[in-house]
């Protein structure tokens, strides 16, 4: 994965190494803004960012390829005992965080530092994206589950495993993707898709051949020519089914008016005594589709959910910057830096994220303050790397969920809300503040003509 | 890879055993129907469709896991023997394509027909959005390169090689991807970050520092503090280095009005001797904000785009689908299958695509139809494997590249142009219409109640 980078990351290194620069700096991944329709964010991707550390090195393959691009012999030297020895501070995956917040400080000297960058931002940027929309999915479900669905239109197959571990982290209950479930051990769901229906002479007779072989808790799609006589075969099957002691799971719906059809279907379901028998519901949903059933109180037992949740469809990126904060200097002393630009700038210097609750235990507000500033907030960044090595026991995916499934419940609900949510406060601390007021004097003296 | 797929392949194929069912069936790979502001598709992902079919297997480790799921051992049997053995008809990559014609033909017994849908969807879904969203982008460039730029924020490592070579396949110079670089022999490029230049006390002292290692046809990045004096500082630099017999490349512009910031530049360039020069914009550029760019006529040689175009950002999915459209019954008779529902309808039966050309050697309009019927147009899918092999030789990426020119530039320039291009004219043969309507009584009368 070293080469798994942007370009300019190995220019710049070339030059740094070329002008004798190993002075260690610091930089901090963070999103620069919440897109529309986003009030917060879910963090997720530290287990890959902390595993892509610990491993990157570079092959001789990789040295060969660069050279035949022109780097020179003794900074490929350099790359070939490359290995990351500086210090990373990170807010635990399923954190819920903000805009401008760091979810990642680093301190390393500034080539290690800045090599690893682009996959960085590649990890996070996707998963934090994908925890992010999820969870507003599961909030808009109510309760009831949601399956992640979307595998043959996510983009890539890493795309596709990181999506359905980032929407388990968020609360799905499972995914369709056997690749994560082998992997991280996330339940699978699924059962047939409309092709199977109409490999059969007659849709009964596909029913039929699948309760065959998965006689217990199976799900029929009953949508492949209409519901309600797919509805009325379902109740056969699942009548023969219990003349041999099994039950029927459920029924899927895929298409049409999910509201109007799933009412109709509920009812068939009950005529024939069989209330046990789950409604599933698929077809391009999103978040605002799922709580649009639930307003109209729909008798849906299972959401599954696959394109727009698996690509974000409606904001299918975030702004995940690596902006360096501060520099050693020869001597030892640091300068904080700062990006100023019209609608861009960062925050300087080395810094931590102080939260704060009220007593019923939600969050109340964030301050962004400088490392060394006291404060009564609990500390967001944790320690995870140290001189290079992992000092912090990976949780187990589990123990993820349920940390995120613990910070939303914290994070009061009128900031959950799906649309017009009010913006939740986070403030700079007055040295923060001060210290870039002094910045701003300091860059427009130096660098105006 | 056999794993990476949705649940419900297994659970049908599982029945597909369990049930005898191992006579061939027909699947067709299509796109449903064109995004807004999509006039055409330009597909490309078959190589690796084509690597994943000749090697897809099952490891002992897949088995036992499918076996915790519950799959029984008579089928997990099945598995561990599993190859493809059938027979595949493909259009080439670089080839411009519709929505309902159909991509991917598939022929094979069921089990092995239905198994690959998963990963054939997700690899031709993702390379064909984002050739196609990078050709409107080269289309809107008028000859000016583009280069893909989008690592950061592209969905996972998978998706940011795959964007790479579709990026490149439709027409980009190049990708700041090394690793894409490495593995597909695409040119990369990339010169310095904004870090780079706040990491010297002053920013000349970041140009001379940069180009002490790279004096020959390197870009400065010069909008970190002020584009203008950032310019100033690049024409001393671009002196200094004259005077040693190098030449500056160009200028990188990041932020602000593009337009505005070009114009100013190439003055101050100019001014001082050096136009030879290049200017190099990027930040936040897709086709729409290129083409306002050329449109008002700015001096810009070359566009780095990233984000927008390596998310599809404005439509981060296709309705790519894969359908049965024939089944052989047991006594070797073929049914033509057809899915029908409101607003779903499917085309029935094994088919070819037939493209029409007029003297000047543009396209006309496609026919779709039965493989049986005779056409005076060139058929568009091609037998590529056959009883499992490998019957065609796969184009390197620069043929892909140099086809998908020419595709595009036989595509007439109206179904080109950015927004509210025409349709381009698809039409059934008389058979397959006749086709369809046969099937819509049979299915009428079979599954009504």
């Amino acid at each position: 994965m070293s080469l798994f980078t942007d370009y300019y990351e190995l220019t710049m290194c070339a030059a740094y190494y070329d002008n004798n620069n190993f002075e260690p700096a610091t930089f901090d991944l963070f999103i620069r803004r919440l897109p529309e329709n986003r009030n917060y964010f879910l963090f997720a991707g530290l287990e890959e960012a902390l595993q892509y550390l610990q491993s990157i090195k570079f092959t001789t393959k990789h040295l060969v390829y660069l050279k035949k691009q022109g780097f020179q012999a003794d900074f490929l030297d350099y790359l070939r005992n490359f290995r990351f020895t500086g210090e990373v501070w990170a807010v635990p995956e399923g954190t819920i965080v903000f805009p401008n917040e760091p979810l990642l400080r680093i301190t390393a000297p500034i080539i290690e530092a800045q090599l690893i960058e682009t996959f960085l931002l590649n990890t996070i940027n996707l998963q934090t994206m994908i925890a992010t929309k999820a969870s507003r999915v599961v909030e808009a479900a109510q309760g009831k589950g949601v399956i992640e669905f979307g595998l043959r239109r996510e983009p890539g197959i890493d795309a596709g495993v990181k999506v359905a571990r980032s929407s388990y982290i968020a609360g799905c209950v499972g995914t369709s993707n056997v690749l994560a479930g082998l992997i991280f051990g996330i339940p699978v769901f699924g059962t047939m898709a409309h092709s199977f229906i109409m490999a059969y002479p007659r849709e009964i007779d596909a029913f039929r051949a699948f309760s065959k072989t998965f006689p217990d808790k199976s799900t029929l799609l009953i949508d492949t020519y209409d519901d309600v006589s797919g509805a009325e075969k379902a109740a056969v099957v699942a009548k023969e089914l219990a003349g041999e002691g099994f039950c029927l799971g459920g029924v899927r719906l895929d298409s049409g008016d999910l509201a109007v059809s799933s009412w109709k279907i509920r009812e068939i379901l009950d005529k024939h005594g069989l209330q046990g028998v789950k409604i599933f519901v698929s077809g391009d949903l999103d978040e605002y589709r799922v709580a649009e059933l639930l307003e109209k109180n729909v008798p849906v037992d299972l959401f599954g959910v696959g394109t727009k949740m698996g690509t974000s469809a409606d904001r299918p990126y975030l702004d995940g910057i690596y902006k360096l904060c501060e520099t050693q200097n020869v001597d030892g002393s640091f300068s904080a830096i700062m990006k100023l630009s019209r609608d861009k700038n960062t925050l300087p210097g080395r810094k931590q994220v102080y939260r704060f609750q009220n007593r019923e235990g939600f969050f109340e507000k964030d301050v962004i303050a400088l490392v060394d500033e006291p404060s009564d907030g609990e500390a967001m960044l944790i320690k995870v790397v140290d001189r290079g090595e992992l000092v912090y026991r990976l949780p187990s995916l589990e123990e993820i969920r349920g940390f995120a499934a613990k910070s939303l419940a914290q994070l009061p609900r009128k900031y959950r809300v799906l649309v017009d949510a009010p913006l939740y406060p986070v403030e700079l601390s007055l040295k923060l503040q001060n210290l870039i007021e002094v910045l701003k004097r300091q860059i427009a003296e130096k660098e105006s003509i």
